[in-house]
């Protein structure tokens, strides 16, 4: 392949690179060779520079990189709209256990997080952070659906049809991690449930691991206000000071929700790297309460942001998602100003690459990333006019304005149409699910 | 005619008609004559007892009544994203007022408003309740668009583009009211600006005038906490207790906003019969605090939702309303059983008809009512499975799904086509408005 052939040039109307800069580029192209963007640079120089198999012209279009949805469940997607509107433990001990203890093994993660990717890939999600059971499953739909996952193997103190408990839920993923992580779209990690549910042992087992094999850790911690009385109540500690003590404050802990947090935790997380994973939508819906997204951005923490599963949001939709997080943002902190649609845009792309450890390969439009991309059409009415192509994106676009994604440099939506997975077969899969789920609840 | 004979039948695979029952019909048919519903029956007895020129099968749908939007200004559409991030005051100050000194006009309003229109009938609003300059021009493109409206005329102490004070704001009001009122799609009503802006004498004129005339008034009451604080240090009086002395709090007053309320005031609302229109995502948006829509429900209040302007939104989409409404709902009472799905699609159908006084016309699916129907196709992946449609609807449809939009019996939508507005011509217009706006900004 000569120096100035490549396969893939984008033009787009306005592009936003995300990193070196915030600032948005306009009529400017994005050149891919294989799964890799190697240049960024005026669509004018591009014609002079660059000759590519394929060559797209995004007229209307704002390019950016692909959207990380850094917290989710995804095959919950079959359990969407299952039990809305009822108190946390009720929802959870009445309706999402029994029906994960019925219904959750291989082929039902499998179908799940089918239908969970399509849904991604249609919003512009390129990466998915999961966390839920069987790794195997999750793995090979993600692998169909071309996407790109860090999958958070199960880890907590009680059996579940998944495995007898601790030890067996370790051998699982270190078994999982052997299997899958040489995939280039994969990345594996320890996933502990919560605090509440897993033991100082285990805890420091899977920190030991993580170290030994260089893996990320995803954990729900301080989800709600409960969950931390309860804690003090049993041992004394807050449940942060408690991860502290066994050394889990580290760039290597996603700790996600984090609705509950007193200053002086906030700069433990700023001063350890800890990064925090923000999922505004399901911590409304389940009366969680605020996570303060301002304070932790103040002090320095890195944001991801994510959609929660689809049983508690009821969606796994990223443009959404930074649009609540940017309004709620506002609304709790009493700042207008705070957390402008540029910056959202960087937690939900950058911030949630630096989370999983893999900012050097994926988050923005550089030379030398991957080449994971996604265009929005803003010539629609409802985002007209285009004063702030980023504003726009953020507090206007709605998810079926996405008309193409790219993950490695290969397209799996193109004008809106699917191209690795198939609608009406997920459909059909998603309701022969729903009669028998369905079925045995009424 | 004869008496079985009609011109639109629709069956749809569920029916959430909101009144008399919150419940899901499955497979009925809504029968149209006219611009008037004449019957609500199963979809196997409307084929025997009814004849239509046209029969629709929306298999793959939910037919609701068409949203009430409760409280917009529809032609800021034009300045879409055109000063977002921004503290309230300098928002206002710096970037909206000057704005609209500059550009506002008749043609301004005429195709903002257009735009506007079309924006709402593709998100599956039927009527909204305006609130800006220019009332004729916003007549003329709600008739052209099919759309119902509630236009309320500017009243404020000081001159506008539009006027030179309170006197020729209600000159030009009751002119209006007479040049519109007997169009079947309009209503007019009184939009005195806030209390910050409008002195006793001018508020009861228009409480006089609308109860001669029969009209609703509309205002922006407690929107932020400094509003409220400067007018104790001004008067002594909040607010709310001031329009509580001058006679304003009746079933004629919206109440737009209401972000900081004490118990005792939301009993004054209740026992008076006032109504609340919440704009959840305004509120955010602009960190104007929390309205407590949990406590107002349970006080009784009639609340309806609007979206607010597209300046502080920034757009125009009820269902986004909805799903904004119920996890903030939730969020703010710290009860994940607050407004359920249900009742926030009363509040954004029957909920708006009752504040606009047109409860007996709009808001629900009841024989005798007007035909303001929307389809919403459920079918898609993200809306899969299906559990509950309403909830479905609230929380995990967007704007796109909506399909087909009749008002008054005539379709305004069909498949995603907009029948009455063309939509490359208003993002043309749009873009000169821009162009114009942009340029002198900067």
């Amino acid at each position: 392949m000569s120096d100035n052939q490549a396969d893939l040039i984008l033009h787009a109307r306005w592009v936003a690179p995300v990193a070196p800069d915030a600032t948005v580029l306009e009529q400017h192209a994005v050149v891919v060779r294989g799964d890799t963007i190697v240049d960024l640079l005026p669509s004018a120089l591009a014609d002079q520079q660059w000759q590519a198999t394929e060559v797209r012209r995004l007229d209307r279009h704002l390019l950016i990189p692909g959207l990380v949805n850094a917290h989710t469940h995804a095959a919950m997607n079959l359990f969407r709209g299952l039990a809305d509107d009822l108190p946390l433990m009720t929802w959870l001990e009445k309706h999402i256990w029994p029906a994960e203890g019925r219904w959750v093994s291989d082929p039902f993660v499998y179908e799940g997080t089918r239908l969970a990717a399509a849904e991604m890939i249609r919003a512009g999600t390129t990466c998915f952070a999961d966390m839920y059971f069987f790794p195997d499953a999750v793995a090979r739909a993600t692998l169909e659906s071309g996407l790109r996952a860090a999958i958070f193997c199960p880890l907590m103190d009680f059996p579940t049809p998944m495995g007898s408990g601790p030890e067996d839920y370790l051998r699982l993923a270190t078994d999982a991690v052997d299997q899958w992580r040489h995939e280039p779209r994969l990345s594996l990690g320890f996933g502990p449930h919560a605090p509440y549910t897993v033991s100082d042992g285990p805890l420091e087992q899977a920190l030991t691991l993580a170290e030994e094999l260089d893996l990320q850790i995803m954990m729900h911690v301080h989800e709600t206000a409960g969950e931390i009385q309860q804690a003090v109540e049993h041992n004394g500690d807050r449940p942060l000071a408690r991860l502290r003590r066994l050394g889990l404050l580290t760039p290597r802990l996603m700790a996600v929700h984090m609705t509950q947090l007193l200053d002086e935790e906030i700069q433990w997380l700023a001063e350890t790297g800890t990064h925090v994973v923000h999922c505004p939508e399901s911590n409304l819906k389940l009366a969680s309460g605020f996570s303060p997204l301002y304070k932790l951005r103040q002090a320095g923490v890195n944001v991801a942001l994510g959609t929660d599963g689809a049983a508690s949001n009821n969606d796994l939709d990223m443009i959404g998602e930074m649009r609540g997080a940017a309004l709620l943002a506002k609304g709790v902190s009493l700042r207008a100003d705070a957390l402008p649609a540029a910056e959202i845009l960087e937690m939900a792309t950058l911030g949630g690459a630096r989370a999983l450890g893999q900012e050097s390969r994926i988050g923005s439009l550089q030379a030398g990333k991957q080449a994971d991309l996604v265009a929005v059409d803003l010539a629609r009415l409802e985002t007209q006019p285009v004063y702030d192509p980023v504003a726009q994106l953020v507090y206007a676009a709605s998810r079926d304005q996405v008309t193409d994604v790219w993950v490695a440099g290969r397209a799996l939506l193109k004008e809106r149409n699917l191209l690795t997975l198939n609608e009406a077969q997920l459909v059909h899969n998603a309701q022969q699910w729903q009669r028998k789920i369905a079925g045995e609840s009424q």
